[in-house]
């Protein structure tokens, strides 16, 4: 909202009406589903009728259909801030940016899609338990198992094929420190700046914590990463740092739940992709970290007011 | 903050130095560990250097030492709110309140500390799966396992056991609409009233959502609850309604996670505590809520200040 100054104005879509992101913008509509046929001919229609310039995507479902969709709102003058379909592919499907990390050199924990495959390596001592067992497309860690036996391997692939025909991945359970990247890349796909987060871990009671710091390893690991995959604007990366080794667990290409840590310290992106949609040369400075900034999550309450008419329908 | 006035001030105590409350607190003390010896030496010093009135303890293992050494802050003049020691034993075993709930007649899932005790039942179809399967003392929902099939509940038993000699439970699976309940007792543990929220569950991305409703059943569910366990304050109530009956899926003795949701709907506990501290007759509107109203809980950024001093030891 400070990005886009006075002049500007931010909509927000949600297919549920009682969104939170609502409460903060300007204007806001309800849409269609995303899995829903009419889903993009509405947001065509809405962005054609309310001039917007630019759409951002928050939700990993919606990536990937506004990619595939990305030259249709280009036409009406709509710029989706989104990478190409196959970049929001390979993040999104464990086992291909486990290949696609294997094959660009980078180190990422051995990840399977076949049991025995897996049980084979255990047996050769390539591969020990404790072992992650996940849905292949998954987001976060919904539906994360941790097998520490051959009987609760074989359980949890079970358990979670079960629930899902696009297969399970099983994966390497990786220890070390944590460490959030936000790799910057402009509108084009060329490389701007990573900033490098380490994550804390809290007790109960407490949230999420995270400080800016100057790794430049893993500043040279983000550039690299931005050169191979060329995806729009931010990409955000979980990373483990042990044995001098800097495994690449996952990489989301969008604004992530990590991004506010790096807000903190002075990087202002939504600022950034403002002045490079207007073709201003982006003032540099506006993603440029300070490091040492340590900053916490924390909840607050948010009061809705809901309409009388749309009460009654709940 | 607010309850307190202007002549009164918030301590708040953490055995981290990177607590979030320290932030909101007028002062604040870094305590050793609860677990430790010196625990509540330390925290009979503190209050009677500092003339502390009262002491809220709102983290779960606080409240069973707490409750146990209640009458050595008495003989300083420090109240402590918290319930006697078995009725938050009651509460933090699962096992205890399911019999608490059982001898009291209230509905509650089934539950088991015994596999075969729960073979048996499936066996004589008193019981289906799906069962929940979760540590005997747990917070939350950590280490809770969903089991489908006798496979699923013989491993899931196995591997919680392996963490905890404290033993499992083992609990039918509740369907129906979850309400959350604040059973609000004075400090002499007498009935003050209910507040009774429905729960939204809403889609990823979005945050914990609720609204309060004048539920007569459940409010007189509360007053059962309230006069059978003569808690201190509050309590705090999960309740799943189906087919007309009322099951009671946990209860925490203490300010719960859903507590700010009565606070928005113009509940004081807070103030009515102080209130009842310096024996005023509590305004009676400190504790009734106004029905209807929804929030939610949203995340903020806070920044963390660290002296230089303590930064280098981080």
């Amino acid at each position: 909202k400070e990005a886009i100054g006075r002049d500007g104005e931010i909509h927000a879509a949600n297919s549920h009406s009682l969104s939170t992101a609502f409460a903060y913008a300007d204007k806001h509509v309800v849409s269609p589903l995303i899995r829903e046929a009419s889903y993009i001919p509405f947001l065509l229609d809405y962005c054609l009728n309310h001039k917007i310039k630019a759409v951002i995507p928050l939700y990993d479902p919606d990536l990937s259909v506004l990619a595939a969709n990305k030259k249709s709102f280009e036409t009406i003058g709509t710029t989706v801030i989104v990478s190409d379909p196959n970049i929001v592919e390979i993040c999104h499907d464990k086992w291909k940016t486990y290949q696609f990390l294997n094959d660009n050199g980078f180190d990422a924990p051995k990840t399977y899609i076949s049991i025995d495959q897996a049980r084979d390596d255990i047996q050769r001592k390539a591969l020990d338990y404790p072992l992650v067992v996940k849905p292949r497309f998954g987001m976060g860690s919904i539906g994360l198992f941790i097998a520490e036996n051959d009987a609760e391997l074989g359980i949890f692939v079970e358990k979670l094929s079960r629930y899902s025909n696009e297969g399970v991945v099983i994966q390497e359970k990786l220890t070390g420190q944590e460490y959030g990247l936000d790799v910057i890349n402009d509108l084009k796909g060329d490389y701007r700046n990573t900033i490098c987060k380490i994550k804390y871990s809290m007790r109960a009671g407490e949230t999420d914590s995270a400080e800016t710091v100057n790794h430049e390893a893993l500043k040279m690991l983000g550039r690299r990463l931005s050169q191979r995959l060329r995806h729009i604007a931010n990409l955000d990366v979980d990373v483990f740092v042990s044995d001098q080794k800097k495994y690449i667990l996952e990489m989301n290409p969008r604004f992530g739940g990590p991004y506010p840590f790096s807000h903190m310290a002075g990087v202002n992106l939504p600022k950034a992709i403002v002045s490079w949609l207007k073709s201003e040369t982006s003032d540099v400075e506006l993603l440029i970290e300070k490091n040492g900034v340590r900053s916490q999550k924390d909840i607050e309450m948010l009061m809705i007011d809901l309409p009388e008419k749309e009460r009654e329908v709940l």
